[in-house]
């Protein structure tokens, strides 16, 4: 690769925040082409001008009318294209799937990253969809294909979980992960504890600060932290298991009187994802924990995320950091092109 | 390199925990010399039996005791060499220097580290004294030789944080690192504050667990903290500052009524190191601090190490783990090995 080419499959906040980083440290890569199912879709094999892009994006025009300079691609700029047929058409190395997470199906984005991988494109996303229902399929299709399929962004965004593990704990043996995935129900559950609120007083701040959606039911009822357990459990772990087998229970029953008695006692509520490898079974788990202060994760306020990876090497190594936003999940798709191309 | 060649300098706790992960991890790699100063000193250029020789350190013979099998480097084991011989005729790729850290003088490993590189050596070490004093010499000597320089261990054993810059936050802008860096001071004060013991007691109790040595200046005065501080000041804000730049006070002023009153309040004490870049200048010091429990140290209890590195991509990134410990400091050089043979 000299020059290496991007796709962009999905170009909302998080693709956003991306090309944002790509300018900003003037990665030497060229966007060839970006297709998203609601702003539109160019390809030019010249490379896009992100400046450009960007303030399309900003000023809610579409994608479509952005035009190339004269000598650019021999006025060869394509539009219209959906992202199976940017896919095949666009001369790219990587891809990187940033459409919107269908938790049930994982459509449409494994399908685009099949016919990446498929092309022998690298792909990384932060689509938590394929990542839980598919990772060992769509792993050994990269692999068949001799290129990368990486997922930073799935789990805590940036903030180092697979790159950790891989790069920072090689040849550990790491035997149990378990943390803190969801930053709107630890929002909620520290609300409750340091300022008396009760659930739905913090839900509706949550929802106010828009870290919660009109509909809670994946942050609250454990879904999302599910999702996540369900992709630790297959990447670190070398699990095969899917969001069926893991009991999940959220946190809707945690009452304001469950969180001071629990302080009064000198504990604390977290929702706790975890996963543990016990012979040839994954235990794995999300549900409300009461958890003693000297527990590391116990100091994840607001809504900050962490995990815990136990490992036999080195023990426990507890990591924390932002678990979602714009250009938090861009860097982990900016820090898994960095990895491909490195 | 096709069987990277290993040689120790300094072969006691951390030398044997590496080889004891060599071992246990089967990394295929060849140890061909080890010399340390009390225990003796072997090269065999067909490579040691690990196993020979953690027995007979463990039996507390010395390495010279040492027999190679008959058909071993035709007879040639070599005996009796002090370091500087063992590494200009032993014909290793790499050095792992272990020698004890004289944070004044940073010598003997400092002319070690200089003569292996000079000779080709890649180089990693544990010892604290080279990285504080010498880093940008050593690292410049290393880069104008084509190799390596790495200290994963010079700062918290072997949970990453040299590593986690450079592989896991690529491009992102260190602005402020800060951290609890000294096992022993934060087991003060964590039995202080949840046992009510007073400065002496926790001390005493230290110091029969093995954590604090009988002279416990380098661990309660800050010094400890404080080398680590200035590697990190060089190594990641990029600073060419010496110990002498740090303000450094230790925790023997901190009272039980200290502690006490800051968690009435709500707040914690720990020593933290820290520094951060202002323009042209680094920002360091060792000193007691009183933190809100919302800050992610204040979670950090008994002997563990923890550090806070601010970015501008990612914000803050918080690590925890093991600061010590046999097989905690012979992995970091284990996995500062792998990085080099990767």
């Amino acid at each position: 690769m000299t020059k290496p080419k991007l796709v962009l499959i999905g170009c909302g906040v998080v693709g956003q925040g991306l090309l944002e980083i790509i300018l900003r440290k003037k990665l030497d890569i060229l966007v060839v082409a970006i297709s998203d199912f609601k702003k539109g879709s160019i390809c030019c094999s010249d490379g896009l001008s992100l400046t450009k892009v960007l303030d399309l994006l900003k000023s809610g025009k579409s994608l479509e009318d952005y035009s190339c300079v004269d000598d650019c691609c021999d006025g060869e700029l394509q539009k219209g294209w959906d992202a199976i047929e940017t896919i095949h058409k666009c001369d790219a190395d990587i891809m990187a799937e940033m459409t919107y997470t269908d938790i049930k199906t994982g459509q449409p984005a494994t399908k685009h990253i099949e016919e990446a991988l498929k092309k022998g494109m690298h792909v990384t996303t932060s689509n938590k969809g394929p990542a839980a229902l598919q990772y060992n399929r769509l792993s050994k299709l990269a692999a068949e294909n001799g290129v990368k399929f990486l997922i930073e962004g799935t789990v805590m965004s940036g903030t180092p979980v697979f790159n950790l593990a891989r790069e920072c704990l090689a040849e550990c043996k790491i035997t149990e992960v378990k943390g803190i995935l969801n930053g709107t129900t630890n929002y909620i559950l520290t609300k409750m504890e340091q300022e008396g609120w009760s659930y739905l007083d913090a839900l509706a701040k949550a929802q106010e600060l828009g870290y919660a959606e009109a509909d809670p039911t994946a942050d609250v009822g454990g879904y999302d932290a599910l999702a996540k357990v369900v992709i630790l459990s297959n990447v670190l772990l070398g699990g095969d298991i899917s969001p069926d087998d893991v009991p999940c229970e959220g946190i809707s029953k945690v009452s304001l009187e469950n969180v001071k008695s629990a302080a009064a006692e000198g504990m604390r509520y977290k929702l706790i994802g975890s996963t543990r490898r016990e012979g040839d079974k994954i235990i794995a788990s999300v549900k409300p924990a009461k958890l003693p202060l000297s527990d590391p994760l116990t100091g994840v306020n607001g809504a900050n995320n962490a995990l815990t990876f136990d490992t036999d090497l080195m023990g426990k190594i507890t990591i924390q950091g932002a678990g979602a936003g714009k250009i938090e999940t861009g860097y982990s798709i900016f820090v898994d092109i960095l990895n491909i191309i490195r």
